[in-house]
Formats: C-alpha cells, sequence, structure tokens
C-alpha cells in the first residue's frame, strides 16, 4: 500500500478541497520541488561510441590554459589541421583560452575559419601535456580497413596518444574531447587507459541531396559531427527523380535542366572531399540507375525508356522514369558521365544506386520487351541484372568497385561489389555466402522516426549473419544511417540525424556486446551537447521552429504551452506521413509545421515512460516518482487551456490543438489513475475499461503526431485493477 | 481585503497543513495554471524602430507560394542581392518555398550564400505581389544624410514600396518583413500605409576589436542585426592598447607584432565594407591616438613619448603609453598610415579616437615637458589640442573628415569634425554651439549592463541639448551603441548587443514621442525572433554557456535548477566588475563564468517586478497576479536544493550557490510577505524590519551577479505596513 504519510496526505486534502482536482495535484508538486531527487555523484565517463577497451585509473589530469599538444612520429599538415581543430573544439567545451593558441581560441569561438593568420610563435616553454604519436601515414586516398586504432593513456601529470596511422590519431583525439569534464576544481580529464580499434570498418552516414538540396555547411557540419563520433564513410546521395545535384563539364545540362539551379559545382565538391578527408571520413558518391532518375531525364529524354518528355519531379515516391538498358548509347553516356564523376571522386567505391525499378516503362516498351526475349532475359529482372553487368564493366573500367542497393546483386558478377542492404540481414547474409562484401542500412533510416534504442538494437551480425562462417563474416564491412529527405530541409535536418546517429555509430564501432540502452540515452545526450559545439543546429532549431508557428504575438505563457505539447509529440512513424496526408506533399511543401519541428524521439516522453515503469515496479511506493508523475500530468491536464487562445492567432497552432485536448485527457486519466494507485483502491472495472476504450483512441495520429505519453497512462490505468504490482494494497 | 475566496481557502490550508509551509504555496500554484490570463487577440504591430508614421487599413495580404517582387525604377545589382535577402529571410520567417525562387529559399534556409547559382528562370506568369520602385541611385559611397525615406503601402491585393533610393528601399523591405505575422488562416502582412523617414542620419553600432578579437562572422551577423533595424554606421574600433587589428601593408610590423596573429586581412576589410555597403551601412574605422596605442608601440617604440620597449597590453583599463606629439616622425608615420587606410575605407569619415590620454608618459618625459613650454601649449591638454591641430591636416590631407571622442574637441579646430560624446548630452550640445558635429555615445554603452529601458530613455536632444538652436540642432547628427569588448568574445558578444540594441536603434529612428516602454519591450521580444532568424546567436548561445557550467553529468532538474538560478540573475552594472574582480581580469581570462552567461537584462527578473508592481497598484485583489507570484517565489524558495548537488560536481556552479542560496531567501521573505497580503494582516514592525535588512543584504553582488527579483520584494515586504496600498485591508 502508499506510505501512511502519502495516505493521510491525500485523505486530509480530501476533506478540504477534493471538489478543486487542481489541489490534489498541486499539493504534491511542492513536495517534489522540495525534495532532491538526486545525489551527488562524481561525473561518469561519457564516450560515445564505447571504446573496445578501457581502464580507469586514479586522478585527473587538470586542463587549463597551459594545456598543449605536440605530434610526434609521422606528421603530415592534415594532422596540423586535426590538432588546430581540437584545440578549438577544446576552448568551445571549456571557454579557456589557451596560452599556446590565443589564436586558435579565438577562431574555435566563431567556428569559422575566417579571420585566421599563420600561427602566432609558441612563447613559452612548458611541457606539452598531450604528447600524440603517429608512427606512419595513411593511405594517400583513404581506404576501407585502414588501421583506425589508437591508445590513450592519461594521468594525473599528462597524456598520450599513440595510433598507427592519422585516422587512429584524430579517433583519438575525439575520445580526449570527450574525456574533458568539468569537475569540483576545475576543468579535467580523469586518468584512465584506453585501447581502442572499431568493430566494422564501414561506418557511414548517407545524406539525400537529391530530394531536398542539402547547402554545403549542413554537410560540413554534419561531417565535422560524424568525426566526433567517429563515422568514417559520408554517403552522398547526389542523384534523385527530383534532382541531379552535380556540376558536369561534359553533361551540363544534367544540372542546368535538372537540379533548379540547386546542385554542387566540381569545385564546391572537391572542397567538401578534402574537408572529409581532414576528418577521416571518405567520401562515396551515389548516382542513381536506371530508376530514380526523372531529373536525369529531363536532359536526355533519349537514353530513357518511356516516350517523354520529362520534368523534374516534385512528389515523392517511386516513379516510373528509367533509363534504357537496351540501347548502346544509354552506356556511352554513362560511360562518360561516371568517367568524369570517377575523377571528381577519388574514393575507391562508386555507388550506383540500382534500387527501386518499376519496370512500367520497360513493360509498356515493345522494343524493350523484345530485346528480353532476344536476348534471353527472361523479366524485367534479369534486364536489370543485364544493365548491373554492363554498369559494373563500366565502373571498374574507370578504377572502382560497384556500390549499389540490395536489387544490383546477381550472382554472377565480380566479387568485388558492395552490396548497401536495405531489406535486412538476411539479404546481407545471403550476400556473403555468394561472396559479396555487404552494409547493413536496414534498421538505420533516420527518416523513419524510430527511437534511438531501436536503431541500437540493430546489429549487421545478428539474425542470418550471426550464422556465417569467419570468412562470410568479414564480408559485412558495416553498415550506414540513412537521412533521406522527403521530409528534411536545412532547417531541421541536423534534428533528424543528431544526437541519434551517435547510437548507430557506437553500434558500428563498438564491440558487440556494448548494448545497455540507459547507458546509452546518457552518453548519448551528453554527447549532444558537444554536438552543439560544433555548429550542429539539432537543439537550436527547434526554438525558432516553435516561434515561427507561435508567431510573435505569443505571450511567454502561451509559448511554453506550446512547448509542452511539442516536447511529447512525435511524428508517426515510417511511411504512415504519406498515408496521412490530407493533400499531396511535394518538394515545394513548406515544413513549418509542428510534425517537422517535433523531436522524432520525445525526451521528455521517454522520461515519463521511463518513471511510469519506475512506479510500477516499486508497487507504486516510490513516492518521488509519484509525485513528479503527478506534476507532469497535471501540467499537461492544464496546458490547453493555455494554448487555445494562441490557435485563433496562428493556423499553424490551430492544427494541434485535437492534439493538445487529447494530451489534456491524457493528464485527466493519468491522475485519476495515479488517485488509484496512491489509495491502493481498486478501480472499478468499467471505469478502466472505458479510460483504456478512451487512450486507444489518443493513440491515433492527429496532425500527423503521436502522443507519446498514452502508453504509459495506459499503463497506469492497466495497475489499477487486475493482477498487477500495485493492486494487492 | 482579500478575496473572501481566497482568504477562506488560505484559511483551511492553515488548519490542515501550515506546518509544511510548501503546501500553502502549491495550492496556489494550480490554480494559476487552470486559468487562462490571456486572451485571444489579433496580433499587434511588431515594427521597430516604430514608423513616422503608418495608418492602419482592413485586410491582410496572404502570403504564399505565389508571392513575388518587382523592381522598377532604377535598378542596380544592389538592389537585387537586397531583394535576394528580403526573400530568404521570408522563406526563414515562415517557412514557406517560395514558386519562383525554391533557389533562393533553399539558400535562405542555411543562411549562406554558398553552393548557390545563378538565379533560375522565372517559371509562372503571376503578377507581383510586392512592387517596388526606387528613384534614383544613391551616393557611389556612402554618404551621411542621404534620403533614407520610403513609402509602404499594403493592401489586401498588393504591396507597394517607393523610395528615392536604394537606401528607402532596403528600409522598406525590413519593414516589410516585419509586418508578416501567422495568423489564424496563414502568413500574412496586414493593410497598412506607412510613410517613413528617420529622425538622425547618424544611427550606429560600435564594435570593439581591439580588446577581444571579433571574427568575421561575428561582425556580418551583427550588420545583418543593423540592416533589420535600419542602423546605418558601423564603427569599427579597431585599434587599442590590446590589439592592431588591421593588416598594414606600409607597416606590417604593426599588426604582425601588435595583433596576437589575430587580425583582419586588408581583403577581408574590402570584403566586409562591400557586405555593409550592401545593406546600406557605412563603416567608419578607428584608429585610437595618441593613448589607447599599447599595441602600435610595440612595432614602433620610436614614436612612443615613453622609453619602451612595450608589450601587448593584457589588463584592461587606462594606460600610459602614448605617442609622441613632439616627434616630427610620428606625424610622418601617421600621415603615411592613414594614407593608407584612408584608401581602404571608403568612407568619408575617420575615426581617431583622442579619448583617455593620462598624460603620465607626457609628464615623465622632460623633452616634451619642454617643448608644451617652448610652445606656449599650457599643459598636456594643450599638447592634446596641437596633436588633434596636425592629425586634422592629415585626415583632411587625404580626404576625410576626423571623428573623435569629447577630447578631440578643441575651439580652434576646422568645423567639419564630428565629436562623438561618451560625456553626454552637455558636451555635444556645448559643441554643437561652437559649431561642430557630434553623435551621442553616452547612455548607449552596452557593455555597462544597463536595462533596455534605460538606454531607450537616453536622447540625443534632451538636456541641454533641447535647448539648441534649430541650425544649432542640425549639428547633433545622432548616436551610436557602442559595445566595448573587456568582457564579450565572440560567443556572448551577440547576446551583449541584442535585442537591446534595437532599443537604440529606435531611438535613432523614430519620433521623439516615441517612448513608451512596455510597447517597446514588445516589440524588442518579438524582433528578438527574427534576428535569431539571420543568425545572431543571443539566444542560442545562453544554453551552450550554460551546459558547459552545469557539465555533461547535469541531470534535466538540476540543469533546469541552474537556469532558473541564472534567468533572474545579471552581472553587476556600469564598471563594478572589475572593483569586484578577485584576480585581476586580462585577455586571457576565460569567459565562462555565469556572469559570463547570463542576459545583460533578466527577462524573468523585469516580469516578475511588473507583476509585483500590478499586484500592489491593485491593492493586493489580482488574484491571478497573486498566484503567479506565489510560483515563482515557491520555485526560488526551492531551487537551491535541486542546484547543491551540481555544486559539488562543477567549480562553475560552486561559485554561484551563494547567489542561489540568496534567491531561497528572496523565494522565502517573498512568500512570506504575501501570506500577510494576502490575508490583510498587518505585519509586526520588527519582522519587516528584519526582512528588509535581510534584502538589503542581498543586493550585495556575488560572485559578480545581481539578484533581479530582490528589490521586487522588498516592495512586496514594504507593502506588509505602513501607509501602502494593501495595508488598510
Amino acid at each position: 500500500m502508499a506510505s501512511l504519510k502519502q495516505l493521510q496526505l491525500l485523505k486530509r486534502f480530501n476533506e478540504v478541497a477534493w471538489r478543486d482536482k487542481s489541489w490534489r495535484s498541486a499539493v504534491l508538486m511542492m513536495a517534489l520541488s522540495s525534495t532532491s531527487l538526486v545525489s551527488a555523484q562524481q561525473p561518469a565517463l561519457h564516450l560515445m561510441p564505447r571504446p573496445a577497451s578501457l581502464q580507469a585509473g586514479s586522478g585527473d589530469l587538470a586542463i587549463d590554459r597551459n594545456f598543449s599538444v605536440s605530434l610526434s612520429g609521422y606528421t603530415e599538415p592534415r594532422l596540423d589541421r586535426a590538432v588546430q581543430r581540437f584545440r578549438h573544439q577544446l576552448a568551445r567545451q571549456t571557454g579557456i583560452v589557451f596560452a599556446r593558441e590565443r589564436e586558435g581560441a579565438a577562431k574555435g569561438a566563431s567556428g569559422k575559419a575566417e579571420g585566421t593568420k599563420p600561427e602566432a610563435a609558441k612563447p613559452d616553454g612548458a611541457a606539452e601535456v598531450l604528447i600524440v604519436h603517429t608512427a606512419h601515414a595513411g593511405q594517400a586516398i583513404q581506404e576501407l580497413g585502414e588501421d583506425e586504432s589508437y591508445r590513450l593513456e592519461v594521468s594525473s601529470s599528462g597524456a598520450k596518444l599513440t595510433a598507427e596511422t592519422p585516422l587512429g590519431t584524430m579517433h583519438g583525439l575525439q575520445t580526449f574531447l570527450q574525456l574533458v569534464a568539468v569537475t569540483p576544481q576545475g576543468f579535467a580529464a580523469p586518468a584512465i587507459t584506453i585501447q581502442d580499434s572499431p568493430r566494422f570498418p564501414w561506418r557511414g552516414l548517407m545524406i539525400d541531396s537529391g530530394r531536398h538540396f542539402m547547402p554545403l555547411d549542413v554537410l560540413r557540419r554534419n561531417i565535422d559531427g560524424m568525426e566526433a563520433v567517429k563515422m568514417n564513410v559520408f554517403h552522398w546521395h547526389l542523384s534523385e527523380n527530383q534532382g541531379f545535384r552535380v556540376e558536369s563539364k561534359k553533361f551540363p545540362k544534367l544540372h542546368e535542366l535538372g537540379s533548379d539551379g540547386l546542385y554542387y559545382t566540381q569545385e564546391e565538391i572537391r572542397d567538401l572531399i578534402e574537408y572529409a578527408r581532414d576528418r577521416g571520413i571518405r567520401v562515396v558518391p551515389e548516382f542513381d540507375v536506371p530508376g530514380h532518375s526523372t531529373a536525369w531525364l529531363v536532359a536526355y529524354p533519349e537514353f530513357a525508356s518511356g516516350p517523354g518528355p520529362y520534368e523534374i519531379e516534385r512528389r515523392w515516391g517511386v516513379f516510373d522514369p528509367a533509363f534504357d538498358p537496351t540501347n548502346e548509347k544509354t552506356y556511352k553516356f554513362l560511360n562518360e558521365l561516371f568517367g568524369e564523376m570517377a575523377k571528381l571522386f577519388p574514393d575507391h567505391f562508386f555507388h550506383v544506386g540500382g534500387d527501386e525499378v518499376n519496370g512500367k516503362e520497360w513493360d509498356n516498351n515493345p522494343k524493350i520487351q523484345a530485346f528480353i526475349r532476344a536476348n534471353n532475359l527472361k523479366n524485367n529482372e534479369g534486364l536489370q541484372a543485364y544493365f548491373n553487368k554492363k554498369l559494373q564493366g563500366i565502373i571498374t573500367k574507370h578504377g572502382k568497385s560497384m556500390v549499389g542497393w540490395d536489387e544490383v546483386l546477381t550472382p554472377d558478377l565480380p566479387k568485388d561489389i558492395v552490396i548497401q542492404s536495405w531489406r535486412g540481414q538476411a539479404s546481407l547474409a545471403a550476400a556473403a555466402k555468394q561472396g559479396f562484401r555487404g552494409i547493413l542500412s536496414n534498421g538505420y533510416y533516420l527518416d523513419l522516426g524510430w527511437s534511438a534504442a531501436r536503431h541500437y538494437a540493430v546489429d549487421p551480425m545478428s539474425g542470418p549473419a550471426a550464422d556465417l562462417s569467419p570468412d562470410e563474416k568479414l564480408r559485412i564491412l558495416g553498415g550506414e544511417s540513412c537521412m533521406w529527405s522527403e521530409y528534411v530541409n536545412a532547417e531541421n535536418v541536423d534534428s533528424r540525424i543528431w544526437p541519434r546517429n551517435a547510437a548507430i555509430a557506437e553500434r558500428l564501432w563498438s564491440p558487440q556486446d556494448v548494448t545497455d540502452v540507459p547507458s546509452m540515452y546518457e552518453r548519448m545526450n551528453a554527447e549532444s551537447a558537444r554536438l552543439e559545439w560544433l555548429g550542429l543546429t539539432h537543439n537550436a532549431y527547434y526554438h525558432q521552429m516553435l516561434q515561427r508557428i507561435a508567431g510573435r504575438s505569443a505571450t511567454p505563457r502561451e509559448f511554453a504551452a506550446l512547448r509542452t505539447l511539442a516536447d511529447v509529440a512525435e511524428p508517426v512513424k515510417d511511411y504512415a506521413r504519406e498515408q496521412l496526408a490530407t493533400s499531396e506533399p511535394t518538394s515545394a511543401t513548406a515544413l513549418n509545421r509542428v510534425v517537422d519541428a517535433v523531436a522524432l524521439e520525445s525526451d521528455a516522453g521517454r522520461r515519463f515512460a521511463e518513471l511510469v515503469d519506475q512506479y510500477l515496479a516499486a508497487g507504486c511506493r516510490d513516492e518521488d516518482a509519484g509525485t513528479e508523475l503527478r506534476v507532469e500530468l497535471t501540467r499537461w491536464r492544464d496546458n490547453d487551456a493555455v494554448l487555445e487562445p494562441l490557435a485563433q492567432r496562428s493556423f499553424l497552432v490551430k492544427e494541434v490543438i485535437p492534439v493538445s485536448q487529447d494530451l489534456a485527457t491524457t493528464g485527466k486519466v493519468g491522475l485519476a489513475a495515479l488517485d488509484y494507485l496512491i489509495l491502493g483502491a481498486k478501480a472499478p472495472n468499467d471505469w478502466k475499461t472505458d479510460q483504456l476504450a478512451l487512450l486507444a483512441q489518443l493513440q491515433k495520429p492527429k496532425a500527423q503526431l503521436l502522443l507519446i505519453p498514452v502508453s504509459a497512462v495506459q499503463k497506469l490505468v492497466e495497475a489499477t485493477s487486475g493482477a498487477t504490482v500495485c493492486s494487492g494494497k
């Protein structure tokens, strides 16, 4: 049963103030704010991804303005720049003006390379605090499987970082940055010995610049984020039905007619590749053929399978236009274009897409069907296999290995191709058995709005892949998170990638048994703050988008109410957004609604659910948790009354009023359930049935939003009677 | 007396729960959250600065994706770019993907010029929504007093902007952006007719790049902010004891030895001037002589009045080093340098500083004293007058008019010089009477931490200036806000300038009778959101700095407690920070403390004070206000208990625990006072005396912070007895 004190308290309230429901909630609200739930503790390690092995030492290495770094062994300008970046980031994390790098600190504070001049002379002769030793150079063009290991030893008197290659050095510097924390005495890194290397050699992030163009600064800051969490492949999805995003000097009509003017020049691309290389990151370009290519065919309908003409696609989905694999001129064109692009992109891998050809244009073209028959290709799949084989020849001719989505896999292709699996571990395992290398993306689609925990649980080596032979397992190179861009633009894309991408980065770097979810969330949220210093806008965007929605006439209280609602809502998951759209979304659709602003994973919702679990697990005897639940539920119940007036002034708020009303209901039901649980009184069955039916209604998306606390409140209601932990009180 | 309901409510509580003080507070907390204090209303106009005249029409001009702009009359590339900027900003404010400017919208979303290509062809033939007509060109080099007027007519069917020059056009575009608001139907601008022109022709912001180097991106975004509020002079303080920040090709040792490598190249400067010109902003450089010049004398001790050698100054204050006005080579050097700089900076005005020469080096140099005697210069002031006269000749020779601080004023100087007054309207008026033009900066020093209202109340034409003749008044050209940079760097400087600078911008632009303070605050806060879209970091920095202070181990509750405290604290005012420093601050001092993070003006503190006034003015009968006060006071009382554990883990939190404890006391005292006021019971005199003595203690700064709510709580205590509004109940 509930504690005597709680019960007495509640009963007294019943006597005097039961009529005003808000009183009951309020009284416990106070108890919360005068009770500290948290005790003092030493800062935990916030390393993400978690290193392969670590051993804590004793003491701290103080970080003060005399901190310095030296490079020894193999050096190169890239390492100098890495150290400079390290210094800037350390200055941002700590605010310290470092003695030797006063210039660096000032630059770091602005996050820009502008206004910088040759390094000032090093004035004083203090010993280096962090000694970095790199054994030898890496490859001139970064290669898959290069040594990325490093060893980092921190003691109270200094730190030593050793690595085989600059890649390991750069990873070690990031680890050091994650170690630095505020302490009672100042900033410091704890004494520790870390030996670290990645589990998988291919740890990528794909960004789709095709559907929504992503400006270069967006890409740069995301590459900074990748470096922070030790990802090493930026997969750049550069062409789509909605846009061809690369300047071609050989076929300028491609970008001129196929991009609405939104494309990257070759110079910009070279700069970005250099930027990524500086951070130990390979850039793999993707030119998606034979489908997903409407924007190409605007300029070159002569290579299409249909009659044309074509226009840049504005809608989302899978569309009919496809290259004509029976036309030799198609290959001549692709050969020349890919030759140009193979020079532009130095990486050894070249992604040709190959996914989601719906085959309609091929079906409707008698010449193509005749070709299939004449060449014994059986069907469209056979035709695509024929295309892939020829394409593979072209890619090989230009010195590259071909990467493609699941569909490119046909057994008779050479074994140097790499399969990127959007279908899952099964097809990855099947490919590995046939001798093909593969990377996993199924389970890592950031746009689907899954929780970080759900992504985190996806392991490339699980399911059918777990049964592979050791040799076959080596063919599973790693994985890539994918940011498809139907519903993201430069404004909110960071928030869809970060900090959640850090959980996927850890999955691909850390040992397979690193799976503790609460630890992951704690470290991910800690890393989130650090990512902000890099210029990522995954937190800052939120306030700004809510301000737009609320309008400048919103009072502080109204704005807070909007935020309270937005904090516990998430966009609908998977591909539900298309299904629930009232009008067909296109690339011209404004992404300015609450659904575009709310986080893909509600922190407040997650914490509330954890609190409910904690409360129920403790047999409803955890008073602090009960109080905190009551505070939150009360706030939700009363929030709609504050928000409603704003809905009279903003159409963007008006849209979410049904959700706001649902939140009020969620709060009411939750408070009623909590009353039963605190009193240890069994709720009437009818009441329970009614409430659960009501909550089931609230589970239905409105304004393309899900109200996250509903599930947890369902648990509270479930617990009010029946064979649950709290019923027997 | 208090309302019967309130009284009954409180008495019941007294019976059951008086022992637990938190109960009393809590019960009213709830009343607040279930009572809406705000009623629905149509969006107010959020124009800042307020136009000279406006007339509201009826209806709205809808802003949707077909919105378009056309330029007619005089056009130039600068106007095209202004329209493009306008489109980007409109896209950011609304999130709309404009049909004709899809490219523009994408760029705007990133806030960068990168990745942009020649404008895509305009696809559709819809009529222009905003028709802009500019009568004629402005001056090739923007001049003081150019016509900046514009007329803007918005109706439900379209809008027309007309101006004499591009300057007026750019101002009008900003006004249009401020008109656009979210409405129940979508985004729209209200029908209105505005006829506008500035009150003063010189409306400036000075940024000190000398003491802390300010990276170019900081300057650019501040120039963007200036454009938004129609300021037209960027005064660039480029040299100081702590740094000479400009590349000199003639005297490269100046920046090489005098800047720690932190200087602007001439190319960067030319770019920034172009950037400012594009926004209707003149750039006036300041090279401060003969004092404030230690960093110059590092390279050129031979022009100094003392024996040297010199080092870059690291401390703050007024220092001895000064140029030797008796050395003809000094003038030769300045002539050559200023010749070079006069070419680099095209503006007609050239600022030579001239302030705060303490004269010690002159006193200590017998040769200089002999020179004073030999030339009948009387004293050091006479010597500086001699220097100024020679300097004025040099500046004139290079085709410029000299600007200097108060000290440069000597009656026999030619009348083309401009006096910048840090001393006040009196010296400005005195100068005007002597025929000199002047601008006011006294009262506009942003670094002093005054409230926006206090800056707003300062009028260049008030005090002695009000009595000038019409002709003399014309010599008062306007004013400049000044951001001296002892305690700001790239990270927090925006927050010291914005949004408060908008209040000063309004003072200098709008009619003299625009003085309503609540309206100013409402409009300033609305403008603040818009300034964020421009990339200003005056809001975003706060969360990040508090995160650094709290550390990554902080729980959400601890972080919230830190924020609650920081929200009601302000840095000490004026020059108290030096006086209260425990060790001498220098340019190497980390600006990472709570005092560096908190806003110069606490919004929460201001709102609380307003609420107290409102409550007392209503004879303590405003229940809602009383409830809100109780909620806030309770939160403050209980906040320290949450924050204390974090102080065990962060030295930066630990520093402010005394302030946190004071906040707890403030909350307790305020709650006790409120109890008396609600009950209408007169407080014992002893109690009142004790509390006031206690609060007086809390007014003393700790950790260089002021606790803003203390004054308002003093008012509550004062009201508990004696001849106050609430005592007679």
